[in-house]
Parts: C-alpha cells; structure tokens; sequence
C-alpha cells in the first residue's frame, strides 16, 4: 500500500467541524467520500487535528492508504473534481509508510481573526469575530508576549479537559492591527489544549477592551485557573493555518 | 421631509446585484423592505453604484426620505435589525436637502482580489477571483502606472456601453502582493465605465501572465480598441470600496 498525505484548506462555516459524526455533515466524512468515489473503494482518511463547527482550516493535514497507481502530486486535482467548492486540497505528496498526520507532528500554527468595528462585517460575517469596543492594539501585543516559551497552560484550556499534562511551548505569538478593520493574532506551538487559541483569544481582547491589565497576564498563566482568562472567543473566527512535521 | 445618507456593506454572492429587478432578490429591494418595515411605509432607496451580480461593498451609498424623528446616526442599528447578515449599514446620517447619492458624486475607490496559486482558495472563493499561473507583479505595478491620469478609456468599456463620454480620471491605482497568495488593485477615479475596473484587472492579469507586455498599455489606452485590452475579469473579486462626495 502506498500512503498518501494531502493539505486540506475548507470554509468551516457549512461543516460540523473536521470529524466524521452522525447525522452530520463534516469534512473528513465529505474528503473521504471525495476520495473513495475517486479510488471506487472505500478509503479511510486520518486528519491531524479534530477542528470544531465553524473553524476555517487553510492548513489541515491528512493521510489514507490506496494501492492506486495516481502519482502522489495529481491526487489534488482528482479529488478537488469531486469535491464542493468550499473544500479544497492545496497539496499532495505519496509518503513514508512511517509519516502519520496526527502523531508525526511537530507543532502547529493558528490565526484568530478579529473584525473591530462598530457594526459588524457582512463581508468576513463567517470568517471573523465581530468586537465594537476599539481595542488597544498596543496593549493586546504586550500581554501577546508574555504567553510565548513552556508553560503550564491549564487556565486555557475548555473545562473538562482530559490531558495528561497541560504544559505546552508557544514558539512565536504576534497581534497586528491590517487593513479593513481586522486585527490578526498568529500563534505558533508545539501543540494546543482543546480552545487554548479560543482562549488566549478571548483573554487578548479583554487586555484590547481594558478589562484586564496586560501585566496581569503572567499570574494569570500561573494561577492554572480557566475562571480567571478571558472568554472563550468564537468558532468563526478560528484558522489552522499549518502543521509542522 | 428629512433626507438620509446611508453607507452599506454586502457581500454580494447571494443577491442578483444592486438594483431592483423582477424575479430575482437584489441587495437594493432588500434594504428597502427593511426600511420599509422599520418605519411603516413604503420607502424608496436611491442608490449610488448599480453593482452586478457577485460584486461585493464595503461602501454602496444610498439615501431615502422619512418624516421619522429616528436621529440620524440610529438608523443604521435599527435597518440593521431587520437586515440579513450579509447587507450592515455601516453608517447613517442626516444630509442636506441637496444630497444625492448618484449626482452628488466626486469619484469613487475600488478594489480587485487576485488569489494567485495552483488551486482555487475554499475560503475566498467568492470573494476573489482565481488565477492559476504565477503572476509578475512587479510588470503589473508598471503596468498600472500608465492608467493614472486623465484618459479616454473606450478600449476598458463592455462593449454596447452607451455614455456619451468614455474619457475618465484615474486618481490612483496600486497593485500589491498580500499575504495568503493574494493580490490586491486598488483604483480610485472620478467615475469610471461599465466594468471598467473588471477590464483593467483583467488586462493587468495578462501583463501578470506574460501575455501583455507593461509597455504596451499606452497603446492600447490610446487605441480605444476593446478587442486588444484583457478580459473582463469576474465578478466575485469586484469590492466598492468607498464613493466621495
């Protein structure tokens, strides 16, 4: 058998997240159909990360098997032919047998989109938190600081959590103010607890809104306690950017 | 009677363009209803920019005229209450009795969104329009450049247009390399022809592509020819972005 990876991107608006589920339409149930119907067999694909209802993917990662004799770079273009316009594979590549999309990774890069304006947009209405109050930008990227190195994340992580351990390393955290009202919050990592990036969004726009101080943040990282960080902030504005091997 | 300005967002994929027509939803009989329903009587909106079928706005500007003692700037949250959200009035004002949002015009800014990559984007899919071969943007900068001015631009009119002038002054126009494999156009003049935008972004997608030269753009401007200027590139990558008064 040969193993294939492909890079998935897909509007997560339409889709109840990444997982196959019942009585529910997702994405991975829609890439194997794609995939099966392509191969005339049915195929198994294992995704890297399990994306919640609304979360925008430019950057998923996959595998399945196939005996098929397509060379690894055409199965994009196959399968997007089969496949509804909001998903897409950006990428294909025939593997090792040894690669394996969710325990080959090494970390993982997400960007929280933020439309700060006194309405909200209807342009990027699925693609984007809506935040009236103006948010301190400046403010937003000192607290960002204080989050990047190994911590213990547990005060970020969705109550119920059922992690071994909740340390993880953020590589690289950046908040900045782009053009049209948007402000982007890019985080690199070696791994993330369910909603951590929800979290530390949430926490961001409370330094942004001036309900919390950006200099409360390392006791808040410290505390381990998810009663003290921000709300979680929505689905929509979620993207799993890349994943690193 | 008092005269209200009002500035609308929309994304336009689901409605048949701007203007009212029979049998098909249109942004403008929407927000008229709206209007309409809000103050309980039939209201008429007059607006600047007949946008077609999949052009999006982030500035449409229309006005109406009520005896309602709304104070000016409310309107916009109580339209946007009975509104989809894919149409948000971003701004409401008060205006004089001898605004209007079509005569009154000064010039107008657009924006045209390339998403240049092997595949189509899931996420901007009607939001931009797709082209496959690596783009110079550097030849399209230079390109660009040759527009500005004051021009007669019969050679980036639709064909049947019926003004009785074709000359036009371009005030500015950008191209720029953004991230996520998305170019940018940034045009802004003191009107500009039926799908002239979508003709200009088409003829600089081909000085991209290497089917146009740079140098050649004064001779098609002069030639006032449209057989020798670019395709009308689609649609979806079409923004209003703002009107001047």
């Amino acid at each position: 058998m040969r193993k294939i990876k492909i890079i998935i991107e897909y509007d997560g608006t339409n889709y109840h997240g990444w997982q196959v589920q019942k009585n529910a339409k997702t994405v991975q149930e829609t890439v194997q159909k794609a995939i099966s119907k392509l191969l005339g067999e049915g195929v198994g694909v294992t995704g890297c990360s399990r994306t919640d209802v609304g979360v925008h993917a430019y950057g998923q990662v996959a595998h399945f098997l196939t005996d098929s004799q397509i060379p690894g770079d055409k199965f994009s273009y196959a399968i997007n032919n089969l496949l509804p316009d909001d998903i897409v594979i950006k990428h294909s590549e025939e593997v090792s047998e040894e690669f394996h999309a969710r325990y080959s990774t090494k970390g993982k890069k997400y960007r929280y989109l933020i439309y700060n304006a006194p309405h909200p947009s209807a342009i990027m209405r699925n693609r984007s938190c809506h935040v009236r109050p103006v948010l301190d930008i400046e403010q937003m990227k000192k607290a960002a600081r204080y989050f990047i190195g190994e911590h213990d994340f547990a005060a970020f992580q969705a109550t119920g959590g059922q992690v071994r351990s909740t340390v993880r390393e953020i590589y690289s955290m950046e908040v900045s103010g782009k053009e049209d009202n948007m402000i982007y919050i890019e985080v690199s990592g070696n791994g993330f607890l369910y909603n951590m990036v929800r979290i530390i969004a949430g926490t961001l726009i409370y330094v942004g809104m001036g309900k919390l101080q950006e200099s409360e943040i390392p006791g808040i990282i410290a505390g381990l306690d998810r009663t003290k960080s921000g709300k979680t902030a929505p689905a929509q504005g979620l993207y799993l950017m890349e994943i690193y091997y």
